[in-house]
């Protein structure tokens, strides 16, 4: 095993796993303080989750919403960043260690903030994730565009009427933001970009459904925004099924139980899941060295200032963090990875009390569809094109770095006013690694799994 | 199987078989005839290989040099697209057999024009192939591209020195075009683009080696212009090991064998093979099914028109084609295609006197780096600066579509004047893949290889 030097100047030593929202604000705030940052990652990127949905269907390419957490952090001089799966945290010895591929590395610390955030939840169906990909990774971005677009493809060459149908019915499950976003730009892909470009049958009759147990879309919403945005949805063709369990999902189709208890079944090739999150493996981890109690989704339960129990030095930020009921946003990622960094940085300055973590609800946003979004913020409520605006302006400050705002930029435009997809490939490892997978569904890795 | 209805209206079928420069030109060239075209490929796009060095290294995104083939077509009503890779021809029935997944099609066709290319040769030691992965497909590019960029990754954290150095050479087997381009762009990634990026190492200490059995680099060249384009790479910090022949490739480096005999290894953790090709396995069906030779690379050696012996309804272009030593170029397969397509229109028109393929050499060109390529065209040489603005031109004009075209020009624009890398993702498929192949070497397919 390879063992990183301590800061050779006695400087505090600041170890930051995870490079989403959480780690990479962390990181930031303590840009220019007396530390020494250390961010790992299993990926070299920082991925840019909320508009994930746009590589899945063509509209950007991972580079706009993936780049590397190495470039990010360029400039910040206190700061490196390691490649690496985390696999085991020392409490007491207070290290880290981490793997890629048989390369182990270990990093000692002094303040760790762990902000590793969440996968795909199935609800115990982990069968499922073989037919049914999340949308969580660049990986599955990329996997789903595949099955979207090859989907087509099948359709065009399949002649019974039925399994044709079948190739072009798409089964989002879990009407949250990532379900409704999706239904959203496969409505306008098949509608749209696709249009013309088929000869055996019109992609504007693709089948596009919204299937969600709760007896709404978009539950974090007001429930009239909710509304809107359902009939907005339902005006580009999209059929939304409140009120329904999917309860069985196979290659080539799901099954669906109604309000009633009634089952019935829906031939779908296509599938996406974003129907529940569980906490990353770490927090396990962290509970079962520290005492600490896991939430329902497995997220750590933390003291009011986000720190384990018992560990003052340690922080738990973001989507694997319970704390007073907070949602799993990026803008609770961000804010809580921020307080840590904030915390750590009083502390130097010899300030010991705690501070409690407390979130500014900035608001929320789901975009529908082109220039229509809603938006709700305390009691303002915005929907259709000032939603879309707003989200427009949001995003493009959000997004991580100058280029990749320029770059999508670039590509919005394009898709916005011309309906061009510029990122319609699929490569043959995706085929190749989809059949790997359906024909061992058992012993494969789900993709957004660790590479264990 | 499903069987493909015959052109409903009695119209002539002309079938093309792949979608690169051979089959999309041909397809293009018969818009508007009074034929029915099919262009059957195993992926959903065209390649623009000339630019697929750029992939492979962050400055291009897999849309940019792969837009699909229906999107190409989709205003050329006489023509549909098929996906599915050809498994049988049969000359006598004139049909053609392709399959994606489990689905089969059966295509019969009054035309055939066979453009499947060809893909990297190992020279029969095909167990190379996991370890020094070519430059033909997508997949190829972002398999690269992973390696490439994850080679600083792990470098970074290699605490042992002689490692560290492993990781940080590049070994480029073969001089041609694409080892050349890939070698440029390597010292401009590390000596520029990663500057500044790393804590453990300046990226500028990265060996790059460009090795080839030859006696001078890009050999298709005159002997000045190789040499300019040697002293170029030099003076960017290439290595240039001409007349030594690599004879073992492994996972942690090469062999090479120089010209008087003495063999040593080179540790290097990546490498890209670009030293021979082998032509597309549907040339040998071919050949057993009509008689024909084949060439030395397993080219089919047709008739001066581009016509299959004794079978003048079956055109053969491209890199599958042998005829008269002509190279295996882009430019080749463009007019090639575009000949057997012109032929297919003349009988339409009642003119039946097959013509000789004449190719019109336009001349080639190399791009070395930034603002440096050189260019030949008769007894015209052109190089540095004026080559680079003839190579700029030329490959904005061959882009296929006015989208690439705009894409590609805008990331050049932030590539060339900020030195700006867009893709830089490396997924986690691609390290997962890797470790598949690298250790289970006998029974893994090559990424370029058909999804038997």
């Amino acid at each position: 095993m390879a063992v990183q030097p301590a800061s050779s100047d006695g400087q505090h030593r600041v170890v930051i796993v995870g490079a989403g929202f959480g780690g990479l604000f962390a990181a930031r705030r303590l840009s220019g303080a007396p530390v020494q940052v250390t961010v790992v990652d299993r990926t070299t990127h920082h991925l840019f989750q909320p508009l994930l949905y746009q590589v899945a269907t063509g509209i950007l390419s991972e580079g706009h919403v993936a780049p590397t957490t190495r470039e990010v952090l360029r400039r910040q001089r206190n700061a490196r960043v390691v490649l690496g799966e985390v696999v085991d945290v020392d409490l007491d010895a207070r290290t880290v260690t981490s793997r890629v591929l048989d390369q182990e590395t270990l990093l000692g610390y002094d303040s760790l903030i762990v902000a590793t955030g969440s996968s795909q939840s199935y609800f115990g169906h982990d069968e499922f994730a073989v037919h049914a990909p999340g949308l969580k990774s660049i990986d599955d971005a990329l996997e789903v565009r595949g099955r979207i677009l090859g989907a087509f493809e099948m359709a065009e060459i399949e002649t019974d009427p039925q399994r044709r149908e079948a190739w072009l019915t798409f089964a989002l499950i879990g009407a949250g933001p990532t379900g409704v976003e999706m239904a959203g730009q496969i409505a306008e892909l098949s509608r749209q970009s696709l249009c013309g470009e088929y000869r055996n049958f019109d992609p504007a009759q693709a089948r596009i459904l919204l299937v969600d147990g709760a007896p709404r879309i978009l539950p974090a919403f007001d429930e009239a925004l909710s509304q809107r945005a359902a009939e907005h949805l339902r005006g580009m063709g999209v059929e939304i099924q409140t009120g329904a369990m999917v309860v069985g999902v196979d290659a080539d189709g799901i099954e669906i139980q109604d309000g009633d208890g009634q089952r019935r079944r829906v031939a779908a090739m296509t599938k996406v899941w974003s129907a529940g999150v569980q906490a990353s493996g770490l927090g396990r981890l962290l509970a079962e060295h520290s005492g600490a109690e896991l939430a329902r989704h497995g997220q750590v339960q933390v003291m009011p200032d986000c720190t384990l129990p018992g560990h003052p030095e340690v922080f738990v930020v973001g989507d694997l963090m319970a704390l007073d009921g907070l949602p799993g946003l990026a803008e609770v990622a961000m804010q809580s990875g921020l307080h840590a960094a904030s915390e750590i940085r009083h502390r130097l300055d010899g300030d010991t009390t705690p501070r409690r973590f407390a979130y500014r609800d900035l608001g929320t946003l789901a975009a529908i569809s082109r220039y229509y979004a809603i938006g709700e913020r305390g009691r303002v409520h915005l929907w259709g094109l000032p939603g879309w605006l707003i989200w427009l302006a949001v995003h493009l400050v959000f997004l991580t770095g100058f280029k990749s705002r320029v770059g999508a930029l670039f590509y919005w435009t394009a898709s916005f006013f011309g309906r061009l997809r510029y990122e319609r490939t699929i490569t043959l490892q995706q085929v190749l690694a989809r059949r790997a997978l359906e024909t061992a569904p058992q012993s494969a890795p789900h993709m957004d799994a660790p590479p264990a």
